[in-house]
């Protein structure tokens, strides 16, 4: 579809939420295709999981966004979708890559939707396609459950912050769940959720650093509990750490189940994202540093580095087998 | 209403797909209110076919539409509804002519959507109109029928195209039915249909001459089969015929109901879109002309001169009766 | 235009601030036609004012909203307007009143946004007419410079309140304002900002009350000062006072012009709206005690109290004048 000024920021850059909330689209139709296509009950596929994604390029306004989705693996319960996004520009012709992303659903019965259903296997090309996607399905499975624990963290507010502390940029949303946020489940879409996220993070990191930023990357995101319709969800955010040009920030998502429902406020989601500042001509700029103050902004802002770091280093050794090739 | 940026394209012109969205708002309206105007079961009216309708001249953000309705002709079960829609520049008060359309709608049950009900008849101010409506309704009850033939034909994807070939500009969407597409019936408003026909046919008509372009016209569209609430939909578009100034796409709906419904996949709606590329004075530009290599498409081509030159004579006769008058 | 499942809650009820939407809609149309209908500077209508507003009867899902707007009183710099909703259910043809609003609006130079431009009066038919509107333009302006001292109040976060507390339903929302959220000077439309209002309060009486909510009244509006595309806005809303059968808060709008200016947070509007809770069958239902705690929400209360009790004075007499009669 092409990208409107409502999916931009004022520089002309399409948000990193409208692209993520696209790729979810297409993963869902993809995955619930799938898990109908042979007899026994209907069901909805629900997004489990996204992996790191990185955005490779900005897309603009007036650009084509060129989605397609394929299904790479098939667990007994889940489904692994593969969706790349390709900008066009019609008045050029110009294709670029703007975004690779691989999603987990599982299928949940449409009578109740608290029953994960079975998947139909696909036929693999290999046999090392379908040993290198139970890899990727075990290691998914294992990283789900440590950012379970990680989950009880709340970001309490602060009065009267200095620039560029934590404090001073954190920033919340509340968003009441209507109709067009959800599935015909009556749960929200994960694409939703994520637009929601990026939409916050980017909040956070415009006030940080005052000037043009778009999202670079997002950290796999785990959809631990579904969220309702009639739900209001608050979405908050807070940067955990800085490079020279980069800025990392922690996003929860908690749902809060008021009416008709006695449960309490749950966490349901959460995620880093990683957003880099723009000059007008599109180069990235330098960033000012983030100011810890408290223990555990510090030991944050440690961990922060730690991803930073191990991402780099990945990148590296990605392009030096590139070269080598 | 005020068109807004969204409602329009980066050159300013507002989509001939919004504008079709409001025209059949304001027939659904009218009509479901005329058809609920005699005791009797409750129902609401289904848009059976648009006829073709002129742009006459493109309108901009900022403007003010103004669309109003009017009920021209009941047969026993169904409704014409005539709309126009004026511009209007709320700044220097300046009113222009935008479109003028015919909508038919049926009268289907709230209680089961497969009864067709008994439209409440009008009264006429001359016999007159009367006959008119009458020749009205007998032609395009015809024509329904013929459409419904042409419908099997499926748009297959080309690899590398050579530019201005069919397979260069070809493209397609998909859209997932959200309650807010919706009737109260959970089928999907016509107007939702057409404006993402509209967004197809204007993706293929920038594609193929990468300027700025406007809808000149849509011919009659006939809306074969309702879409349900939760389908997913395919729009798929590829251009037929150009002439020196103008390009004609064929735009068709496919609907999957892949959730809880053992159905295939149908074709819903199929219609031809004109569309000018503008210079950006607003002048008519001329168009590469089409490069057609199939058999069928250049078959295509020839029924798509014969469509433009039959409109050419048609629009031509009309300028000469109205300079004799 | 026909309401739709995300104009309303899951109870079917369409937000207050939909209403409000189309309300500022109207008014802006009506006001910036006359005051370009003299030759001269161009320029658009901005909102200034909203005076009290009372929600007469809920609107529905699938019901159809006509909104009528009048020039009222014009002085030398403003334009009165009186808005008009009826909602009529097109299927049983029944219409009733759902909204009366009165507007004021001043024109802005489209040259130059910090020129207010001269209006053109209007003709009254009577004498009388004229008198009136001066008397409420003397009232509303009057108003206006009392509401610009109450600004200067923030509401502070709380942690781990108690149920029935201020601190347990307060809540806030961030929004950053994009393009279809703005006039053509670039600058947001009154009713969007009306419409994120009525979100925030409704969520606070959500919060409260834990049952289904709509809005009941909104107090006067003063829009003090303009807010621009690309700004970060925070609306807040806190709880300020209950009756048996009503709650009262009051929501702050505040800008943050955070990219490439260099200027400070400010208070952009205020204002209260009052919520009332209803039943499965439409019917009001008793409202929990808020638990004020510190001297400002106590005297807060008080003054709610004094706001509640002059309504409901206001309007026996009302009622007594319309008996008598």
């Amino acid at each position: 579809r092409i990208m409107r000024p409502d999916d931009a920021n004022i520089a002309g850059n399409v948000h990193g939420g409208t692209i993520l909330k696209m790729i979810e689209e297409a993963g869902a139709i993809i995955s619930t295709r799938h898990c109908n296509s042979q007899a026994g009950e209907p069901c909805v596929a629900a997004l489990a999981r996204v992996e790191r994604t990185d955005f490779l390029s900005p897309m603009c306004i007036g650009e084509v966004a060129n989605v397609s989705a394929e299904i790479t693996y098939t667990s007994r319960h889940s489904v692994e979708v593969q969706v790349n996004v390709m900008s066009e520009n019609i008045l050029t012709g110009a294709k670029k890559m703007t975004n690779k992303a691989t999603l987990w659903y599982v299928p949940l019965s449409l009578k109740n939707v608290n029953k994960v259903l079975e998947v139909p296997p696909i036929q693999y090309a290999r046999k090392e396609q379908e040993d290198e996607g139970k890899k990727r399905y075990e290691e998914q499975k294992l990283d789900r459950l440590e950012t379970k624990q990680r989950n009880g963290d709340v970001i309490l507010p602060v009065i009267n912050p200095e620039p560029h502390t934590v404090g001073y940029s954190q920033s919340s949303l509340i968003h009441l769940v209507g109709p067009s946020d959800c599935t015909l489940l009556g749960f929200v879409h994960g694409g939703v959720t994520m637009k929601l996220m990026d939409e916050v993070a980017g909040i956070v990191a415009a006030r940080h650093c005052k000037t043009n930023i778009v999202t670079a990357s997002v950290d796999a995101i785990n959809f631990h509990e579904k969220i309702k319709k009639g739900c209001v969800i608050t979405v908050s955010g807070r940067m955990t750490f800085t490079s020279n040009k980069s800025m990392e920030i922690e996003v929860f998502v908690d749902a809060d189940p008021f009416v008709d429902e006695p449960r309490e406020r749950y966490r349901a989601v959460s995620a880093f994202f990683t957003y880099v500042s723009l000059s007008k001509e599109g180069k990235p700029l330098p960033v000012p540093q983030l100011l810890t103050e408290t223990e555990d902004e510090k030991r944050r802002f440690e961990e922060g580095k730690g991803r930073y770091l191990q991402t780099k280093a990945k990148r590296q050794a990605q392009m030096q087998q590139a070269a080598q090739q």
